[in-house]
């Protein structure tokens, strides 16, 4: 089951999609679950694919307005320098935890929308990355039990704007930028995707692949992450667990490539889907 | 005005202090504003002024269970590095641009509630700051305009478990454990201190004056912070900025310091008050 949040005559709502099909669930579960944040919290994914049997669909996916995954996510950890090729292109040693950032809320966009350059920088890079979101909440969750606190999987791009990333040892600056993590096209629920299913990701800027790899080379499992985490700080639904990028950054390559206006950056993702997105200057 | 958020038997709420009375303004205001947060969105501290003026106070502060001053901000600030002695202690440098990392609203406590030495490392921190919250919100604001967009301020004790701060590049998982950041008493409304006012900052753990400072000492200035960070993101109202600590955190300390259970830890602000909290382990 594939799961979006979008506008609907500029409502906030979410449904399933199939195809071009999709169907509303705000008219059949919106008074138990306002947004899919909630739907998930309650457990309700079942309940969703049940009205899905019973439903038809009314909207098109080519039509639609979407909003990130989860527009609204308490938590958005952010997994840094978790592939080889990318800890070793950026000088960085592998360390023995993960390296863990966090992302806020108003630095998404959703598939379709467009990625801002900042007027403050113009060093805008992509970065692939896949993205879980949480199901079931948890504290000091065993990596044994990870695989089911997920809810499923999306794609992401953790556009980061490099100098403002470097420009002291904290890297919240480049990463929060209004509107530069990119957060879609939907959610896979994870009875799609087995626990540990090797996923393979790439990044395709303007036709062209600047990053590709399969999800097996990442350092920190994603169970290995949830525990982490949830050792630190209790997750809950809707939790969004963005599990690192590989090699091939912009920054990184001679020369150096930068996304700029009219670029499309698409993070293909084969058991997901692809995120895309333009890019134009932030007013 | 100070301005807290409390539980009435079990229910959020929040009110104003004087002394130890408590007006409890969600009988006044509830319906427009459920929260601290939405009382100072509605810009409605005017109206919790006059309120006060015409209501009788009906509770005791000194009975009352606290909750963060305001317990569910949308994005938490924290700048590192912010002090001369506490950049030259840790070994790092001055930049140009000041150090942020975020907080999660669930690493917060209230004064007078437990900070919780995490199981996981008993290396506990306290870090004595002035928190700003955010009033009217903005982006790219400029530094001369910066102070009209504080709500208030309040003390804040950004606790930090030092071995998993520095488990890799990025402070976030040291910075996030579960209720280890005290946040209060109150709000005092910032009509009540000066743009730039000077502000003398203690850590007082077990009558032990441990940090000693004034707020004149701070290398980046709130004015800069808030420019700095809303030429980024998007600030809103009930956002928190940590400001920064001074020089004589534990860790650095020879012998280290590190708090325990049965300690009680207090950031004292002279224009503001005290924010105390016992010590626990974390079940």
């Amino acid at each position: 089951m594939k799961l979006i949040s979008f506008l609907n005559q500029g409502v906030p709502s979410y449904g399933i999609v199939d195809g071009d099909e999709v169907l509303d669930l705000t008219p059949i579960l919106g008074t138990q679950a306002p947004d899919l944040k909630t739907l998930i919290a309650k457990d309700l994914l079942g309940a969703a694919a049940e009205a899905a049997k019973t439903h038809q669909p009314t909207l098109k996916f080519s039509q639609l307005e979407l909003l990130p995954v989860i527009p609204n996510p308490g938590q958005i950890f952010c997994i840094g320098l978790n592939y080889g090729e990318h800890v070793q292109e950026t000088g960085h040693k592998v360390t023995e935890a993960p390296a863990i950032f966090l992302r806020l809320p108003e630095s998404q966009v959703a598939h379709g929308q467009d990625i801002l350059r900042p007027a403050e920088s113009h060093r805008l890079d992509y970065e692939a990355e896949i993205a879980i979101v949480i199901g079931k909440g948890g504290r000091r969750i065993q990596e044994e039990d990870a695989w089911d606190h997920i809810a499923g999987y999306s794609c992401y791009n953790d556009g980061s704007v490099r100098d403002w990333q470097v420009a002291t040892s904290q890297w919240t600056p480049g990463k929060n930028f209004y509107r530069t993590g990119g957060f879609g096209p939907w959610l896979v629920s994870s009875d799609e995707i087995a626990p540990g299913q090797v996923m393979h990701m790439q990044t395709i800027l303007n036709g062209q692949v600047l990053q590709d790899t399969t999800t097996d080379k990442m350092i920190h499992s994603i169970p290995r992450q949830i525990a982490y985490i949830s050792s630190f700080t209790p997750l809950s639904p809707g939790d969004v667990i963005v599990t690192g990028t590989p090699g091939g950054v912009g920054n990184k390559r001679s020369p150096q490539i930068f996304m700029k206006p009219g670029d499309i950056c698409e993070i293909v993702v084969d058991a997901i889907g692809t995120l895309r997105n333009g890019i134009r200057d932030d007013a």
